[in-house]
């Protein structure tokens, strides 16, 4: 069995349908179980629709693969641990939990490991697997914009084209699929765009009003909150959601050195340097303030004082 | 001489300075003229601080080069027409206006066609020259999403990273140092979308308050179409933006085979089937019915009765 993180994104998918694909030239039998539902926009990945969604795993299987995982318990299946465990990832703070531990923090993406085992043990790279890896890369690149795009990114790219993928399709399903929803609530929240003095602090907020205007769900409003950090000076961003009156989660970005996994700390929450969130309540013009005031400190400001 | 057409776009730039930094390579003096300022976003390039910014061509050089231009008045330097005129250029509706003309349809970019003739004339692949390279693929790839994207599109971007481009701090520079301003009229502007009851025709508009509110210039409102665009079942979007009191700039887009050149000439503008645009004046109601109207009969949508 393949499995990988729940809310699946285009590289655990990617490189989990690649690897099913694979198994299967090799004349094995092979599944693949996520506990969450695969968004839309993913149905353009070749095996999107033999994918089993459950809450657990429930049969011992040869072998599971888990892709794109920090630790056992990302893929969110409780039975997983029980599996002869094949971890295959590309984050340097993966923790070998794994009875075989395959991390390549080189790597752009697990779909370009997954690339150079396909060509290591002698199987044909078809279009299903092509498709597959390509929007690994795509995906977690950003397009090729990040840093971790490398000129072996691009060089297997190349050679995923003339497999037989059409970048224009799969970009056009990745990226430019939207709900109607997601754009005008995408207008609704950066309507709402402030900075502060310096012009390196920014935020952005959604109410529940927002919402319910767009006809959008949460889903719709991931993504904003990078739009918001695209403004040259700033340096970090807040986005303040409404979950219900007097609730906000909070998401919190920065470029480079900005440290906001401290930030959302300070409110009982958590994440990585660049991408972090957390939960408050309380009256908004509060919360704003107190958040406000944590980013105004990640980016080395002083405190506005009354 | 080396030049491009009126507002500057990466691959107009990209491969203007790529062949600038070929020639000096070469021992030759070359200079870069265009008629339009710089993006600052292009700042970036290396050799842009170069580029002399003037109405016209002023003195007789040996060659012009003209790159990306369909004829010889796209550039608006009104005495290129004197000069020996080498026309480069990878659209195949271009005019063979030079005296040498190089035309390949089947390049994603001009810049592509420069990097073939630095390899073909054993010139050194330099830091210089890859990066107004990549920027030319980059930017007239669409981030390697559009159709022109093919194997050797992909290859030769993986080569130049190997020659020393660093992807992220270009891709920085070009789409994630946007004004303040621009986020802002984003928001404004996205929230006006509308669609009629089929979700194939969408509009957002743009009034001169929202450019106040948001401090923005009319640079600041390029792109937003192609958002709108994003949405999935939309085929035709349009662009009404407020020019003063009673006349508008209509920008028409489209995906696939409905042809929006039909809907702006019949307006008085022009352009191609899946981008064009006209210039409307009237009262506001009247003329968004009018665009709308065309634009359902662009799609072979019925017109809707009063």
């Amino acid at each position: 069995m393949i499995t990988s993180h729940i809310r699946p994104d285009g590289d655990g998918l990617g490189s989990g349908l690649a690897l099913y694909w694979m198994l299967r030239k090799l004349g094995k039998q092979a599944t693949v179980i996520l506990k969450d539902p695969i968004p839309k926009a993913y149905n353009v990945l070749p095996g999107s629709d033999l994918v089993t969604v459950s809450p657990d795993v429930n049969e011992l299987y040869d072998a599971a693969f888990v892709m794109e995982c920090s630790d056992i318990e990302r893929p969110g299946l409780p039975s997983l641990k029980d599996q002869f465990i094949v971890n295959i990832d590309h984050h340097s703070t993966t923790r070998s939990f794994g009875n075989i531990n395959w991390i390549d923090s080189t790597a752009a993406a697990v779909g370009e490991m997954i690339y150079n085992l396909c060509k290591a043990l002698g199987i044909e790279v078809t279009k299903e697997i092509a498709e597959c890896i390509y929007t690994a890369l795509l995906t977690d690149t950003g397009s090729f914009h990040f840093s971790n795009t490398t000129e072996r990114t691009l060089k297997i790219a190349s050679e995923l084209v003339k497999r037989g993928v059409e970048p224009a399709r799969i970009s056009q399903a990745l990226f430019y699929s939207n709900p109607f929803s997601k754009i005008r609530l995408l207008g609704l929240v950066l309507s709402t765009i402030e900075r502060d003095e310096t012009g390196t602090v920014a935020w952005v907020c959604m109410s529940r009003d927002m919402m319910y205007d767009a006809g959008a769900s949460e889903e719709d409003a991931e993504g904003i909150v990078n739009q918001a950090l695209s403004v040259s000076e700033v340096q970090v961003v807040a986005f303040f959601k409404e979950l219900s009156e007097g609730v906000y989660r909070v998401s919190l970005r920065s470029k480079g050195k900005s440290n906001v996994a401290k930030v959302a700390e300070m409110f009982g929450g958590g994440g990585h340097r660049n991408a972090s969130g957390c939960r408050i309540e309380g009256d908004f013009e509060d919360v704003k303030t107190r958040v406000i005031e944590g980013l105004r400190a990640a980016v080395g400001l002083a405190p506005v004082t009354a």
